[in-house]
């Protein structure tokens, strides 16, 4: 073995990296336009011949140091559905542990794609109801004070299959992959709107993004001076691309296409523009042909993500694991059942839990063989219960379109067989 | 622009995306072994030919939802040095944010390089004076409680540079970048041992690694009873390979090393083992002749991470950002000067600031054009402060080799030009 503090052994250095690269073929991308053609060449990584695993990996010398990281082979996470302009992808809950998304798993909905933008180039102007219009680069915004938080973000129709089609093979994933939980840096709209002068009269601002379909979303002033960001950094990097990169509105738990991200523009006004995405989107149908509208809050909710669809478990102890968020302040209390309803047991929170943050719970369960129920339950600070699904459809209707998060959970087989349990 | 809740636009399926990929070709490679070969070629990307940016990118659609993203073609942080079987490369920290640092980019370590582990086969085997020897897989642990915790790592050597010869071109990477700080997941060693059943009389416990070179330490019991864990996750993902895949030991504010990757044995007994990695390697020469050993506890300290060489700012606000941790606990205070230690003023935690993890600190600072030394200087909850280099030679001696903390900074020049001050 070689000395550990001598540096002189086998030296692969950065540019021996790049020399092994290979350039992205021409690849069946047809029908795609030429950005997004390319960006999916950018995704596509060098799949090597994989050595095999050795008998004894002490035997020999491993990988050396490098300048990026990868996962182990033997992790597949991935986001699904992919391939998709206008579309998501759900972040895969079960393969995950802790509070943090990794960033290149956070969950993805764009409504024209993921846009191309040079940092040194893009801008965020502020104007409409202020004394001094302004545009900001990120480097702008970096002279501002800076502040860090961990927030979740997400879509306000996570959880729409489960409620309307709950059937017994969704996943965590499936049935709760539009919500990511990320540290997130960036500076106040307040602090933005105080130096543009914004006039004391103001009722909303409107936030547009610089992608291909200018999403824009109406947002109540007092939203600006409560904790509304903008971010330009995500888990300790910059934005990635499909988060909004290079900066985007941070709402802490408001729904997620109100985040609106690649922000490009903040107009000051005295009511809501009633833009396509708070109108013939994003508004909720209610029985008897009402609709809720600006419906930003996400109410308390949780998902057991471990055990879960489609494992099948054997006997012994299974911890109970899963996450719990509120749009409207910190988790309080999740209670796990594992007789369908019938008796809740306080889960431990693992804390800290904070406000408008994904928390994990953990509840330790000794499983016998025997057919069981498990659900989850959330509570939060302002004592919001998360409802039974035929609370929920009660109040809103089977048909409502937005903001769903009815107690479900998992139906354990007596062979250990695990499926998706949607009637609470 | 099509309907946003239509998906039957352009599609890429993942079966494209793979398509869309090409296998690495034979590089200049030569002198390393086979697996760190192919793990090298593994840590190539693909590098496609870069579409120019879009004068107006909300004209033309983007690209589309991908199962794993990728970062922005603006964003280059990378470790350095790298390519070394045996060796360091560091954090970035000049360019991340917040407190997670990006699994991707956490420092390394490797006395013998990567080793390629199959969590199926590998073990974690407890022994020696436990009334039941036991072996456990990962999947194994995971029917113990679960705990996630963010803590810092930090390599004992981290600073030596910056404290033996400190020159004005050396960067925060350079002076600090071998501390990086996570979210952790993981069980207690204290249930491993309990299971066990470790005899009460133990004094302490080793722990040895399945690489190359079978790194080892002791570890004082106290510790396992204490924070203690055997974590398979990291930042919410399966730990990388280079963090330990499929699992290591982290010792909340111990130095890095005794935080053995891919760990493969516990044993207990009654004294230390005087390994190589405790004796020859990780015991500090003090003056007279004397050592110290089994210094495990890493002192507090605090880095300005911006502004920061090699950069050169222009007058107006400049925000002071940067990180402090402590390995025996919370981070009470940090101070900031800005003229060389003359007045210092208490900067903003942006909080929660937790036991034996990264927190970023904040201080608002106007430029006007003078010459000017920014400084740093932690306080952790036991009341220690961090000293100056001139305090810690004193007592130390200049040829110490582990448990660098000076206070220093960043000397600011009439034009804006920044240089490292490792004075103080």
């Amino acid at each position: 073995m070689t000395d550990p503090e001598q540096k002189d052994g086998a030296a692969l250095t950065r540019r021996d990296l790049l020399l092994g690269a290979a350039v992205a073929g021409g690849a069946a991308l047809v029908g795609l336009p030429a950005v997004a053609r390319s960006q999916a060449q950018a995704l596509a990584h060098v799949v090597p011949p994989l050595v095999p695993i050795p008998e004894d990996a002490t035997k020999l010398l491993g990988a050396p140091t490098s300048p990026v990281g990868t996962r182990s082979r033997f992790v597949t996470a991935s986001r699904t559905p992919t391939g998709e302009v206008t579309g998501t992808s759900f972040t895969p809950l079960q393969d995950l542990t802790g509070t943090i998304t990794p960033s290149d798993l956070h969950f993805e909905r764009h409504h024209a794609g993921i846009p191309l933008l040079d940092p040194a180039r893009h801008t965020l102007t502020v104007h409409g109801m202020v004394e001094r219009p302004m545009s900001f680069t990120v480097e702008d915004l970096r002279r501002f004070p800076q502040v860090t938080r961990v927030y979740f973000v997400e879509c306000s129709g996570n959880g729409r299959g489960a409620y309307r089609d709950p059937k017994p093979d969704l996943t965590p994933q499936k049935i709760a992959g539009m919500t990511s939980n990320s540290e997130w840096t960036g500076v106040r709209v307040a602090d933005i709107m105080k130096e543009a002068g914004a006039r004391s009269e103001a009722q909303w601002f409107l936030a547009e993004g610089g992608d291909a379909c200018l999403l824009a979303r109406s947002i109540p002033m007092p939203k600006a001076y409560d904790d509304a960001l903008v971010v330009w950094a995500q888990n300790g990097e910059p934005l990635r691309p499909e988060q909004g990169y290079p900066m985007r509105l941070l709402l802490p738990g408001y729904e997620g296409n109100a985040n609106v991200k690649w922000l490009r523009r903040l107009e000051v006004g005295m009511r809501p523009w009633m833009t396509r995405w708070e109108t013939a989107k994003y508004t909720d149908p209610l029985p008897g042909g009402i609709a809720r509208q600006f419906s930003f809050e996400m109410d308390a909710k949780s998902v057991i993500t471990s055990p879960c669809a489609p494992r099948t478990i054997t006997k012994g102890w299974n911890p109970i694991s899963g996450l719990a968020w509120s749009g409207r302040g910190r988790i309080a209390k999740v209670e796990v059942s594992t007789d369908n309803g019938k008796n809740w047991h306080e889960a431990e929170l693992q804390g800290p839990s904070l406000p408008k943050a994904h928390v994990r719970f953990a509840y330790m369960w000794e499983w016998k063989g025997r057919e069981q129920v498990l659900l989850s339950r959330a509570t939060d600070e302002t004592g919001y219960v998360q409802p039974t699904r035929a609370k929920l459809i009660e109040v809103r209707g089977k048909g409502t379109d937005y903001h769903f998060n009815p107690i479900y959970g998992w139906r354990v087989a007596a062979d250990g067989a695990i499926t998706f349990h949607g009637e609470s």
